[in-house]
């Protein structure tokens, strides 16, 4: 397994804190919005002597209570149709396993969350990418295009929605699309929605377990990493329709005995989150889109769809190496004393020299700082020696 | 992947439940015994407002606290070597991962603790069993019987000790005999070593991370679970001195962003867990196991060997077939209204049809409880229709 590109602009990062230079990370998901002070208060009256292990499957009491929570949001499930995991990686990793054979081949729309090439190769299975491009705003592309990658070893197609690195929210339409696609071949479709909550300007975000027809062929990837802020909970959930499947996965969730307790009292608390909670959020995340990618496009040669969901944007630049450009922040640029890491997009397409233009940008950090960010990166393409 | 034996079990020990009857677990290695007050107390002491990802190998404070704790058992380790993950568990997949390729074959002596199958399956490798016998307390064959097994795809062996489900403890000439082999067939040695702070009438634990020349091929598994009672935490490591593999599970690590951040702050604190923790505990286990072993061999024609170690022993009983028995005892059986649920031996060998005469039993419940459930096992071996 290579390094990400952002893996390997780590050391520069380091290098360039060690100068003195503060980094501005636009790299990475990691919100600094506080988590629901529900959850906080569970951990700190922790009424327990012994943290003893969970349900392989996690706590039945947190499980009916997700059942509750998908419920509001439109996902008609029982707590037994939903498994606990150790954050939404593993529950990824295996539903991957448990849904395909070494050798099989998932389509996946790109640019994608890099991990999943990670989770793909410890399943054995080979990913088929399918381009989206931000022309077009990374809407899914037509049946058509989908069908000219199908083989025989196609037995899945993987999508993130509210979309990272995008922020793409798919709509009814091209849900319906891909239904009508995973039904006629028979695949799974994997939807990981750990984005659900961030969707602004209105959208609505549509869960592929609400469609009607395929569902013992859908398979949920959640977690509450985002959706509480409490990404180091290390607590995410695969559902399933599909009982066979559901057992085949909890027996991968038997070898490794327990998802985590303490992060899984935490969550049972979070779901008692109120409903203001989301709606400062949302503002926030909203105020802080606009403050970046209004801020990008106003940068010459720059050009930054607005995302209506998650909390990532894609740019694109004017550079033709962004590999590069990234590490040149690091290592060779700063402003007042600051300077910002990117992640290249190259690392979020599996075709080697793609994305060379674009960088993802998370907007996570407070509006002042990202305002700054812009300033840098402005600054920065002007410096840049090309 | 099919059920464990001890799975299959699980629903006539519910349905025994269901109807009043009280059941006693010595099937599981999940301690009764309080965690330790530092590690809960910093847990209700949480000062942080985001539960945040921790570094993909963890935090560093906790793994230079740990380095300094495997100094004190004598294991010379840095920080740098020392990767925490999710559970023990996750050290032994992400190990596998990073060591071998599919098809490779791993020798384990067996009965061994039957997850190893579900990470090895994961991993793609081939268990090659090595049977050791009751008659002998389970100790390490010659090596002949390890070359007998060695193929081109061998590439490593794998020791729990103290051992799971068998209660051994390696000595020294057991270990160096091991480290010749690891040497002279240029193996990997993965080492189960969570059990090793339960050493019972003056055993002595060496690790394999202290055996000459072997440096680089040695791969240490461990995990607070068991020596801080605390399994729900779901915070393991992997140890290495292998630079190039250590950067190979980091890869992994990576993968999943982060090992549970709760469970970290728990575990760090645990460190600080005065010695009379320890001492009262083991002061404890030895007492349940004596009460435990003594009993059984009190029974006619019951053979337990007395383990030194972890705490698990496993008896050979007067009966032909431990899964039916044992599913006996849930289903038609109880005194007192109780009856007691023991692991069949049979999910502990690779081999079909082996440990059919064996149950392994988990010493982690109260005194008079084992003392109740010797009685429940005298009593319903005479009651048993053979």
């Amino acid at each position: 397994m290579p390094p990400s590109p952002i893996r390997k602009l780590v050391p520069f990062a380091e290098a360039a804190k060690a100068r003195g230079t503060k980094v501005i990370h636009l790299n990475i998901g990691q919100p600094d919005i506080a988590s629901p002070a529900v959850a906080l208060d569970a951990i700190r009256k922790l009424d327990r002597t012994v943290i003893e292990y969970s349900h392989s499957a996690g706590y039945e009491s947190y499980r009916k209570g997700l059942a509750r929570y998908y419920k509001g949001v439109g996902i008609d499930v029982t707590h037994e149709q939903i498994l606990v995991t150790n954050g939404g990686s593993e529950a990824l990793l295996f539903g991957m396993m448990a849904c395909f054979e070494p050798g099989d081949e998932i389509i996946i729309p790109e640019p994608f969350y890099a991990n999943y090439n990670s989770f793909a190769l410890a399943a054995g299975i080979t990913v088929v990418p399918l381009r989206t491009v931000i022309e077009d705003d990374f809407s899914l592309p037509p049946i058509s295009a989908f069908e000219k990658l199908i083989t025989p070893r196609t037995k899945g197609i993987l999508i993130c929605n509210p979309g990272n690195p995008t922020g793409r929210i798919y709509g009814r339409e091209e849900l319906e699309r891909l239904r009508d696609i995973v039904k006629k071949h028979d695949l799974f479709l994997f939807a990981d929605e750990v984005y659900r909550e961030f969707c602004y300007d209105g959208a609505e975000h549509i869960s592929a377990m609400s469609l009607d027809g395929i569902d013992q062929q859908v398979v949920l990837i959640d977690s509450v990493s985002k959706r509480y802020s409490m990404c180091g909970a290390r607590v995410g959930a695969l559902l399933t329709r599909n009982e066979e499947l559901y057992d085949a996965v909890l027996r991968f969730a038997q070898a490794r005995l327990s998802p985590p307790t303490l992060g899984q009292i935490a969550s049972e608390a979070a779901l008692a989150t109120p409903a203001t909670y989301f709606t400062d959020v949302i503002d926030e995340y909203k105020e802080r889109r606009d403050t970046l990618v209004n801020g990008l496009n106003g940068i010459k040669d720059v050009t930054c769809p607005i995302p209506n969901g998650a909390f990532y944007c894609i740019a694109e630049l004017p550079i033709d190496d962004s590999d590069r450009f990234c590490q040149w922040l690091l290592e060779s640029f700063s402003l007042d004393g600051h300077t910002v890491m990117m992640a290249p997009a190259t690392g979020f397409y599996a075709e080697p020299a793609t994305g060379l233009k674009q960088v993802r940008l998370a907007y996570v950090l407070k509006k002042d700082l990202l305002e700054r960010a812009v300033r840098i990166v402005e600054a920065g393409l002007a410096a840049y020696p090309r």
